[in-house]
This record gives C-alpha cells, sequence and structure tokens, in this order.
C-alpha cells in the first residue's frame, strides 16, 4: 500500500489568481505526490464562486472524459470530489488555514496594510518551515515583511495570468529573503514543469510588466496617432514577435538576427534604425486622454473575449515549443486531474515524495 | 492539357531577406499556380550564394522526400532542377529582370539614392501592371519614388525576418499610393496565407520594429540595472507574452485581462502599476555604454544560435495557432516544393491562374 502525506498548500484569497493557482496545484496532484489545498477567503460566496470558477480552470476529470460524447457534464461533482476526499478544503480563518502548511501562498489585495498584517499573523500560526509567497504584483517582500520576525522567509512569487495556463514565475526575493527560500521555491515550481525566473533585485513592476508595458505604451502611442488601429497592432504582434518569442526570447532573436556577428552585429546593421524608433516613440500616459478612443476600438474589436480558447491554443504553443526544444513544459496545466490524489491521507505514514528536480530539500 | 503561365516575380537584391522571400515565392508554386522567379543581383558570387542558401530555406522536395532514410542528401540539385525548368532564373541586368515581370519586389541597399534610382529604372522598363514592393524596413515609398513618372505605384512590403517563415507582412502605402495597388498587394499575401497589414500612414521604422524596440529597449535597461540577466529576460518573455501574444495580441489579451469591464477595466485595476512602470522604465540609447556587457552576456548564453530549430518549431506555433483558430496560416511556407511547376509554361496557353482570394484583378 502507496499512501503518501499530502503536501499542504493553503491559499490566502481566492479571487481569480488565487482560484488559477488552485486549478495549477490541483492537477499537479499524482497518487504519489497528493496535494491537499486550503483555500481562505472571508468572501461570502465563496463556495458558489469556487464552483462557479475553479471547475473552469481545471483540466478534465479522468472519470469524465471516459465518456467525451456526453455534450454536457455537470461541473459540479469534481469539486465535490475535491471536497469529499479532503483535496479541497475551506478554512474559517486564518490561524486554522495556515496552522499545517508546508506553503501559504498569498493573493489577497494589494493592499501594503494588508499584506503587513496578514504576514505578520501568517508567521505566527504557520509550521516553521512553511515557505510564505505573495503573489502580488507591485508590492515587494522587503515591503510586505517589515512585520514579521522573520522577514528573511518571505519571497514574491508573480504569476504571469492566468498561472494555470502560463510557465513564467518571477521569483522576486528581498535583500534579506534566504537563498534557501529561494531555491526551495523554485525546486518546487520546476518540478511541476513550470519556469520559474529569479530576479535579482527588486523592482517596479518587476520584469514580465515591464517588458509587456513598455510595448503596450507604443502600441497606444501609435494608435493614437493613427498610424495603425488596435487590431492591426494585434495582427501584426500575432504574426511576427508573438510567435517569435514563444521560441527564442528578443536578445536571442536579435543574436540570430544578426548572422555571424550576433547582437553587435545586429547594432552594427541596424543600430540606427532602433535608435530612430527610440528617439520618435511615444510617451503616453495613464489618464493622458487616449483612452476613449483605445477602449473604443478594442470593445467593437472583440466585445467579450473567448478565453477559453485563448488558453486553449496557448497551451498547445506551449506543448510545440517544449516539444521542439525536447523539453517538458507546463506539464503541470496539462495533465488530467487525478481526483482524490489525497484520498486516505490522514492516515498514511509520514513520507513525503520528493519532486523528481527537487535538490534542496524534502519539502518543497 | 492545363498548362499555365507562370506568374513572374522579380526579386532586385538577394542578401538574406532577399532569398528567403524566394524561397517563399517558389515553395507557393503550384501546376496550376506556377511561379517564375527572377532574381537580380550584381554580387560576382551570386550562384554560390544561392546554393549555399536558398537551399536552406525551401521546404523539402517531395522527391528526396521520398527517401527519408538518405541522411546526407545533396542540396544542389533543387536549385538545378528550378534552373533547369526555368522556375528560378538569374538575370544579368535591371532591364531584363523586370521586362516581363507582374511584381518587382526589391530588397536591396537601405541607401536613398539607390532605392530612388532603381525605381525609375524598374519603371522604365517594367510592364505597366506590375505591383513594385520595397523590403526596406526605414526608407519610405514616398522617398523611394520621388523620381517616378507615377509615384502612386510604390509601396512599401516590410516582412519580418525571415519572410519565408514569419507570416507579417505591413504593407505601407506612401500618401499617394493607389489603393487598387494596396488592394492587388493585400489580396496576393492573403492568397499565399500570409498576413498583410496595412498601415494607415508612414512611421519611422513601421510598427513591428517599433513595438520589438521599445521591449528590447526596457529589456537592456533591466540588464544594465542588474535586475535580469540577458538569459532571464529571454526566459521570462518565452514563458509568458511570447506565447501569449502568438495566440491573442496585447490589446487583446488586456482586454481579456479585464474581465467582464474590458480594457477599460483592466486600466481601472491595475493602471497605477501600469503608470508605474512607465515612470520607472529606461531611455538608453544607442552606443550609450550598455553594449559591451549585453553583447557579452548574449554571446556567452547563446553562442551561435541554431536557426533551423528555431525556425521549425517557430513553423509549429503558427501551425497550431491557425489550427486552434480554424485557420490556415503560414500556407505556402509550410507546403512542399513543387519542383518544376512551371516547367512547360512557355509554351502554354496565355492564361492567369487567379488566386483563389483575389477580389481585385486577375494578375495579384
Amino acid at each position: 500500500m502507496d499512501v503518501r502525506t499530502p503536501l499542504n498548500i493553503t491559499l490566502i484569497g481566492a479571487g481569480t489568481i488565487g482560484l488559477s493557482f488552485a486549478a495549477l496545484h490541483l492537477s499537479t496532484a499524482t497518487p504519489s505526490r497528493p496535494i491537499r489545498l486550503t483555500i481562505h477567503d472571508p468572501r461570502p460566496d465563496l463556495l458558489a464562486y469556487i464552483h462557479a470558477t475553479l471547475t473552469f480552470y481545471l483540466p478534465p476529470d479522468p472519470l469524465s472524459a471516459a465518456q467525451p460524447s456526453d455534450p454536457t457534464p455537470s461541473p459540479r461533482p469534481v469539486i465535490d470530489q475535491l471536497f469529499a476526499t479532503n483535496a479541497l478544503i475551506l478554512a474559517p480563518d486564518l490561524p486554522t488555514a495556515v496552522s499545517t502548511a508546508d506553503i501559504v501562498q498569498e493573493q489577497g489585495p494589494e493592499n501594503l496594510a494588508f499584506k503587513i498584517q496578514t504576514w505578520k499573523a501568517v508567521e505566527e500560526h504557520a509550521p516553521a518551515t512553511a515557505l510564505f509567497w505573495s503573489s502580488t504584483s507591485g508590492i515587494p517582500a522587503s515591503a510586505q515583511s517589515q512585520s514579521m520576525r522573520d522577514p528573511g522567509r518571505l519571497v514574491v512569487v508573480h504569476p504571469y495570468n492566468p498561472p494555470h495556463v502560463m510557465p513564467l514565475l518571477e521569483i522576486v526575493p528581498s535583500p534579506t529573503t534566504a537563498p534557501e527560500v529561494v531555491a526551495r521555491t523554485v525546486a518546487f515550481w520546476r518540478g511541476v514543469g513550470r519556469a520559474p525566473v529569479v530576479l535579482r533585485k527588486e523592482c517596479t513592476g518587476f520584469v514580465a510588466n515591464r517588458l509587456a508595458f513598455a510595448l503596450l505604451r507604443e502600441a497606444i502611442h501609435l494608435v493614437q496617432e493613427g498610424v495603425a488601429s488596435v487590431e492591426d497592432v494585434d495582427a501584426v504582434v500575432q504574426a511576427s514577435m508573438g510567435p517569435r518569442w514563444a521560441v527564442a526570447g528578443p536578445f536571442k532573436s536579435y543574436h540570430a538576427g544578426g548572422g555571424g556577428g550576433g547582437l553587435r552585429g545586429f547594432f552594427e546593421n541596424i543600430g540606427g534604425t532602433v535608435q530612430g524608433c527610440w528617439e520618435d516613440g511615444g510617451r503616453v500616459e495613464v489618464g493622458g486622454g487616449w483612452e476613449e478612443e483605445v477602449f473604443r476600438q478594442t470593445r467593437e474589436a472583440y466585445g467579450v473575449v473567448d478565453v477559453g480558447e485563448r488558453d486553449r491554443v496557448t497551451r498547445r504553443v506551449l506543448e510545440v515549443v517544449g516539444e521542439g526544444k525536447g523539453v517538458r513544459q507546463g506539464r503541470g496545466a496539462d495533465r488530467k486531474l487525478s481526483v482524490g490524489a489525497a484520498r486516505g491521507s490522514s492516515s498514511g505514514p509520514m513520507e513525503m515524495e520528493r519532486s523528481s528536480s527537487s535538490t534542496t530539500a524534502q519539502h518543497p
């Protein structure tokens, strides 16, 4: 009999990012690596929200997949079964939520006072070895951890939405975050096939958003100038740098574009054009008056986006990139959900399954 | 007997972009739509360069594909057969090159005097109905056409490199380019499964490069600031906005990210973070002193990039995006080369095959 103690992951905050992480974690569960996911969120409609949202983030249930011809599978049983097997638990208060956690992952309001208070309480009630992760998109760990006894325990783990689809996790330590915390965090994410990238310094907005928003700024400028419509800009990106950068990032691409001279050759060849584009680039501001036209064009072009289709195709893109490079990518989100993987876990031996790529610790 | 008159495409300039376009055009040839490709370039080693380069841009020859187990197929016969069947012709001078052209596509030196002189001569010697396309990355049609009798015939068709792989063509008319020229150009590219986007105004660098270089600028800034390494930046992009934007461009993505509120909701939610990133963004300059460190990191990270693998995986990405959206994308580059499709063309009836999506003219 092979019954394992589950990995206890606690999510503080169950908005769309929280439930996307819930789906990601649950999808990585296997009989040899069961997950017990605890959610704490004070919203009164939490249960209904989980049923309405989490269901559609989860990969297909292998049981329901046995009847692929059924056009109207009821989503509810998957969630019910997760609850029934203690793979998914709702905690009424924070101390209960974190008391046996191996990982505490926070995606509450983007409010410094809330974060400071939360981490103070989490540290008080969680096991001494638990990892503490904040999904914040803007409040650095150094600010959030200021009332902790040991601020070195906190690290930012910033996803690219939605995390149950997109592989990136920006790992942003504060200057005092313990290297061991970073190492365990990276090992955890690598172990489930995701793409953690450790930043070397805290900075406004971290890296992914800064890069994407720099391009967005120029895109808004070009629409404002009447060079291209919102749809034209998207069509340009989808037919050029999108697919290119899915395979090779900008430095690697321009390094290849420079032929034998590499990135230096690239700048020798067209550095003048690059500088010309930079000098002519726009500096639009949020609230600068471009909004109504850009919002209108976007609404008229797209209405309500079919996120399900987008995410399905994005997963296929990630798969073929992973296949092409001979690596597995996005493993967690691509696997079938093993409902009830944590079954019997409370009576099993206290053995923890080591993630295959973990090199630092038994727990992640 | 079904023998068609080939579509005559003349390339002025056979550098890497020229030969990439050559591969693209040749790969779209079919028995019912034969292509006769004429190349004019004064470089003395032109023939050797074509053998060395074009071979590897072309899709597999169906004949050699019949022996897939042969580990060392000789590339030379494909090119030889293209020459033998008059599907590929080298022209000794410009008047000869363009005298029967349906399309003249220029990718010569990025030098205004050269372009002005070239188009003056092309107009003099080409048929009155021929389309004139410049692949320039920076010199607008309005400047290039200034010595033409009819400047309205010229339009910029700017690729995203390499064009035999990447679907984007930026169609950039001058203020005087005839709408019919734009319409025929768009119809041609749509007819071979590519993604033409017509810009509404000439501007420095056009749209794709301006967008990509805006992101590159911030990427360089973040490396210079020590926030992330060159490899980290590429890893971030490859795991986030690359695959996302391959499927849905930035406006569509952020519109989806704003939930029911769309792009407006997105800016209501995190407009402050966006503005913070913009204000903190870098303004590096070409020649600004960041080069040695960035070039060094890039060289050490990548050495010589395997462009063949990159392009192979990029094609798979484009395929799955096209499949996911229920459209064919990158048709030309994905098809097997039909060597000798133009055979017998000089003796056939003077009937032109209409491209399936062409709505404007018999010729493209």
